[in-house]
């Protein structure tokens, strides 16, 4: 018995609906009509006559650390770093060539200020100090006896999507545009408890977090972040933390700007000032119209991004294609995320996959059916406390030319009719 | 100012309390008493005069993709293949090595019938095809532009754990004991959507996966499964599925025997009989009293394991430690863990890690204040549906000797006066 087979794909007729349902879409959307590229193929066929090569021969042995298959090689962080300097600069995650929530430890973007150093975790200890009653030093055998918290969150630069303030919308990969945000799942110590061990000291407002690098990068800190949900994290991803993301330990402070997550963290001194260290005051800073700089802008608020498509993903003809992305807020959990096909006279509500977590990626989806003409499409974010994406616009009109840090504004892709994908200001 | 520095490590005096409760331990409970090894350093130790040598040069430079840190090479996956069949056998998860809930994607756990077929994605297809009004051909691209779905699921293997069932209590790691079962987040689509599409005939009640590695592993599906949770699986852990797992895609049943999901998944064959294939015969199968076996037990029951402490990490003197561990059901979300610290007599409930997902590894955790005595410690997780891990000698009483699949018996470590943990039979 032969039968036809016919090549899946989503349906590429048309219908007067510019957005379907999810529930039309899953109770025959796809099916109702014909389908563009079929082909035949043997229904029954058996390893004999026409099994692939790789069945014709045992595959490779097991590993003990497996890596991605080797077809998958393009799919990597790509590079921002000035040129000369190697240990300064950033990677980008590859956020459009992913899926879920999770970011790869490989690919969790990284930031650095005089490269990454290799640290022997027998030797390295993390010293609280200052404005405290009992100074500790720890090593990371120690830490990792202490109570341990788990919790799944996004860390993002505060540069990430800087780009945007740009006077001309730039051809370049969402994760080239975006990509200085990634999520993973951080296990470590409260910070709170290393301080009620230490007993802060009267005058204690401010802690200055340093980091292990040849930089010696560091943050001053409010009291009241570390003794709310600041970790000391020793693991990412269930593993021990990536030496790009701090290993043996890093300072995680949820929703707050990356640079303050210091990494290779050694010393917790405890103040009663900020220190004024080179990161929050030469970087890191919001330049105002009337010439001065808002210093100590921690949050990362709330934000999206369409990944699917994005520059470089052109759809192929007309047909219904998932439009999917992430959305975060660092002041807790995605609300809604609002999806435009018209570029913002109209809003549509896209699914949020469970579970949704506060200063978490959040991944959205949205069916759609695209009839092949020209169209733009915005995703615009909500979060619980109510605070919403402003436009572009908006987010400009509060700064000076060329400020770019903390950019949250919407974000649109244009499909032209050929399908190609472009950044565009909407 | 010199101030002197202790080191940091959880309190080593005793109370009356065996247990102490988590708020007293965050509230002071490790600073009320002297720490064991005081040593003193420089409080303020500054980058000039104190600086670990990885300070004072800059350190490397970005990477595409990044791995963990060269200390770390000893946490891996252990071996467990029959010698001279190198393609066929397991390696185990290191779960004692690892914290939180999400494995890393290299240190799943693998279990192969013939090797890691090295799959060109380009030629890939998936096939469904039987007891369909259409019979239905997709390409790797075709299937990434359905809609998909995101969700962190645990996948174990029906063998996992089968040491239990051996007369004497095995000495080994937690990992090499239990490590068959790893959990990710996995992103794809829904099977129900691509059955949906083909449309079932009459009489369609089993689907037989069909895998494309030289084993052609295949197992037999209920088609309530198939339209209720099941997914063909494309991304694991955000980046696209890991060689050993499937790529490019597999099989995913949530809750259900590892085996099951069938990787590298190439044929669905919609049929109205199970297909009596080798691995739901000769193996998978439960070896009852009476001498037969009970095939098609697809469920992975609710289970429980501790890993800190246990084999291999020794307790290092009396002190407060944390107990942690995993639990999971196949049948739903886990609704709590039990602890006990006198080998049985008395219970505490731990602490469950946010968020509680139905089908995931759940991480547990309890304060423990050792004494210095000799203890047996022992967890018995319930799932939402009321199912309690039975104690080992009650799970042994359902079958006949020598079975061992699907072993969720409650398992127990010794702490000696030492400090030395062993496995036993409580």
């Amino acid at each position: 018995m032969e039968k036809r087979v016919r090549t899946g794909s989503p349906d590429e007729g048309t219908t007067n609906q510019p957005l379907l349902g999810r529930r039309s879409l899953l109770r025959g959307g796809l099916a109702a009509a014909g389908f563009a590229a079929a082909k035949s193929a043997r229904a029954d066929e058996s390893i004999g006559d026409n099994a692939p090569p790789w069945m014709k021969k045992p595959g490779r042995t097991f590993s003990a650390y497996g890596v991605p298959a080797k077809t998958q090689e393009s799919v990597q962080r790509t590079f921002g770093a000035p040129p000369g300097r190697p240990g300064t600069g950033v990677t980008q995650t590859p956020l459009q060539l992913l899926e879920g929530t999770i970011t790869p430890s490989g690919l969790h973007f990284e930031r650095h200020h005089n490269g990454v150093p290799e640290i022997d975790p027998a030797q390295h200890q993390l010293v609280i100090h200052g404005l405290v009653k009992r100074p500790l030093a720890f090593s990371v055998d120690a830490l990792r006896r202490y109570p341990m918290e788990t919790h799944i969150h996004f860390i993002e630069c505060s540069g990430n999507s800087g780009g945007y303030s740009g006077p001309q919308p730039r051809q370049a990969a969402a994760g080239v545009m975006n990509g200085l945000v990634s999520c993973s799942e951080w296990t470590g110590v409260r910070l709170s408890t290393l301080l009620g061990e230490a007993e802060l000291a009267s005058g204690a407002t401010w802690v200055v977090a340093e980091g292990a690098d040849a930089a010696a990068m560091s943050r001053s800190v409010p009291i009241e972040k570390c003794l709310d949900d600041a970790m000391v994290a020793l693991f990412q991803n269930g593993e021990a933390i990536r030496p790009e993301q701090g290993f043996p330990m890093r300072l995680l402070l949820p929703g707050w700007e990356g640079n303050m997550h210091v990494k290779w963290l050694r010393r917790l001194k405890v103040t009663d000032r900020t220190v004024n260290a080179r990161d929050e005051t030469s970087h890191y800073t919001e330049l105002m119209p009337d010439g001065k700089a808002r210093q100590y802008m921690f949050l990362q608020a709330v934000k999206s991004i369409i990944l699917k498509p994005s520059f470089g993903l052109n759809l192929e003809g007309p047909g219904i294609y998932e439009i999917s992305g992430l959305a975060w807020s660092g002041a807790g959990r995605i609300a809604k995320v609002e999806v435009s096909t018209d570029g913002g006279r109209t809003w549509m509500a896209a699914l949020l996959s469970e579970p949704v977590l506060s200063k978490a990626l959040t991944r959205f989806r949205l069916p759609w059916q695209w009839d092949g003409r020209p169209v733009t499409l915005l995703s615009r974010a909500t979060d619980e406390t109510g605070d919403t994406q402003p436009t572009r616009a908006l987010w400009l009109a509060q700064y000076a030319p060329g400020q770019f840090y903390h950019y949250n504004g919407i974000c649109a892709w244009s499909v032209e009719a050929d399908g190609m994908v472009k950044n565009v200001y909407a």
